[in-house]
């Protein structure tokens, strides 16, 4: 089985330090955490900027101190968010895909988050896709209901993005699709052959989807943007804690760990 | 197995007379159509209005009016659609439920639909589960992928509709959940038992679902609305003709068909 | 889609006339019932012999005789079972295959049988998989269980059997694998790429498993040995009239049906 | 979620000292081992006894030494096998069912078992059965491939078993149902609501299908008969050592460990 590829997902966009006091917000804070995710096992960084107030923003200026700062401390894959917050226009979430970033997300169909609608039309999918192309950017997908693997597809088959295409599955949004196990493998089997998957499994399935992946041959996302709690009623202590746990995991189940050089391979990321 | 419910959908609010020249528009058309449909086999007749100029509307009178030339004719369960146009607010798509029809439909999510985007926020689909339960309106819960059975499941709970649920699996949208077996049985996998279910598959689609739904225990829709060909490169000559080939395959396979009091009896619906 | 396979299985080893008054016995009746099935459009006839006293034998003298009376009336392809019954040993099922047919099945393991023991043990397995190879007789690979699946896979590893391979999932034998529609979907979703897959529903699963196999992409099997009724409660007159139920299916679900030659090359079947 | 019961089969009736040389043997091994799985975390024990030569043997005798010796260290409830070894005939196999255990296997089917057949004709099913249920004797009831569960679910129907019945998924066994988690899933979502389960994955799949099973709600089954080795190459050193590992990974996904009481609760069974 290939070795396991973990993404940190480190800020999100809509936790507060109310709900997780650790969550890291400005670039230094982002890095450490980044760096310290790294240190525990973490081969990519999934990373949302925010703004001095703490407000998620897409802005260019901030996701480059962010990029700067994790480069300066250690080799870890920066992969910056274009879902950015469901308000965020589709211009302001493309930002960071101008930093020529090895990877970013490319979320692949609208569907309701919560109250809020995440609004991801055919048109700036194929906007995303084509510009993230033309840099040299590797697309994570972004599934959060069955429907966005064929959209996916579609990217492919009009020339928008390649194959073989690396997916996230992102389960247990409210308003999307469910986390349970029959969910997972259903998305496993849609995906096509050769194809590339981590799981985010949100808040309490974080764990359950994790440890299914590194059963099942996929990858793990695991971080305060997905899960603020180490166990039922106790919040983490930070986001390398719950890498480390990944890890432990891991480990006895005998999957080992990749590092940022072996996930370039797994993915085919060229470095500019 | 409880006999087979037939669902026609006549019009759609996509379909023109220039890719379906037998498309029914006006109250009139759209009558007579139900009538046939009826004479055919369906109990239930789906319905979207269109203006003068053959543009789909939600206006309150010109529902009246086509329920009312079809109540004319026959016993059929007149069912306006909610979902209306994609450019359609909901305010203007909540109005044929005023009419309180016996049923309409609910769609329970938002998704891609081709270029466009579906709309149905959950604040809206709140808003007409309350206005339809107040009204004595049994919703059709329209799914078009994995996540929104979640979210009918959530009306529910907040007391906003009633199990068992009624659903309707609208699979092969461009942009939505596919129209493949394994998907179907995913879905009628995951709604919540003594919970009843109809299948709509888009274009090609339609056909290999209904015929699985009728093996399955599951209820058929088709209509131009969904599909306008009655095989691959030859179009069907009236929504009736496409009934009809169910009811013939529902007699191979031994299913009998529901007339719409038998409908009325399964769905538990209460006649005003 | 490939166009639809129909296997007769005209008598089986279990049936008696007290049960199905029709049933063919004789190699006049058997050559006379694959005949009609062959008019009304099956291409593959599924053949156990029947001694004078109506009792199930492996005789390579009756076979041949049921084989040339099939063959002088007709070019559907004569299929003998080397299943035999239960109670015949390994050398005498093999019989028929001397003859040289086209094709002959390969039960794929053991199981429960009603209150009988259907014994398959690997080495018998291996020896009539070898046999066949010898005398360039295509395999059925008929599948009672999920492990079946991997048996059959494991011939083919040991050089004894050729992929791409040939399966018939006979489904709903009290003692094996249930007839639902997962179950179905569970097994065509375990052969290998390229297999082709027919499907054997037991009593009343014969039509609806039929049903789905047209649907998916898979080949039918029906026949006395399966199934004696037309309906609940209603015998079927012969064995032609529930092939010619599968034809008008078939029809309504715009699959043509394959003529013997048509399946000689869909089955890469080499005449001698 | 359901504590977790975690079974020990210390033995079986094929390992061999020459493939895994702490393989506990006599009567007084056994009953060591037990206890040291015991303090590792297991509820259940599942034995199969061998005689003065270390070959499998049935002999009510040493059954009764076995199951004296264990009781005298702990608390933990003793299963016998009446699978046996595959030549053992049905009377001898039911041997330590006469010393009315609080729980004993039932293996529900036949099947291929490598190049042997393990028979377990209905007949003797449900002499099995029966006496179990005379003796007030919990059966686990030992499923191979997907038709057993229907096996189990008739003896209810008959009378010879009560539910809720508790289920053993034994899967990887060579001729019989693979150890894939969708074989595995397919199996949880055939058995009864209100049903438990357990997992017994052969070799390699021993610890993926157990982590699964913590995942899913199930239970598991570790230990030499199914799987001598710790990690690919490496021997287990215990049977504890095995039990200590699911121990580990269910505190990691935070599923607390059934002490035998607790366990006696959850299967319902009255003890003597
Ligand atoms: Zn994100
Ligand atoms: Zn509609
Ligand atoms: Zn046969
Ligand atoms: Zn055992």
């Amino acid at each position: 089985m290939e070795k396991l590829i973990i993404t940190a997902a480190l800020t999100g966009a809509e936790v507060t330090r109310e709900t997780q006091p650790n969550l890291p917000i400005t670039p230094d804070e982002i890095a450490e955490a980044a760096y310290q995710c790294y240190l525990a096992g973490a081969s990519i960084v999934h990373i949302h900027a925010r703004d001095q107030e703490g407000n998620p923003t897409q802005s260019y200026e901030v996701y480059k101190e962010i990029k700067e700062k994790i480069e300066a401390k250690c080799n870890i894959i920066f992969q910056p968010s274009t879902g950015g917050a469901v308000w965020h226009g589709p211009e302001e979430r493309l930002q960071p895909v101008e930093l020529k970033p090895e990877m970013a997300t490319l979320s692949c169909g609208t569907c309701n988050f919560g109250s809020d609608v995440f609004m991801n039309s055919e048109e700036y999918m194929e906007k995303f896709a084509s510009r993230m192309k033309e840099l040299g950017v590797k697309p994570e997908m972004e599934i959060f209901e069955r429907g966005m693997i064929e959209n996916a597809k579609k990217l492919v088959k009009k020339g928008l993005a390649e194959a073989p295409l690396h997916f996230d599955f992102v389960l247990g949004v409210p308003g999307a699709c469910p986390a349970t196990p029959e969910d997972l493998l259903h998305m496993v089997n849609a995906v096509p052959e050769a194809s590339t998957w981590t799981v985010a499994g949100i808040g309490r399935h974080e764990l359950p989807l994790a440890t299914m992946a590194i059963l099942l041959g996929g990858h793990v996302r695991v971080g305060f943007e997905d899960n603020v709690y180490y166990s039922k009623g106790q919040l983490a202590k930070s986001n390398a804690e719950l890498v480390e746990r990944i890890v432990r995991i891991a480990k006895e189940l005998d999957r080992e760990i990749a590092t940022p050089d072996e996930t370039r391979k797994i993915l085919d990321i060229v470095r500019g």
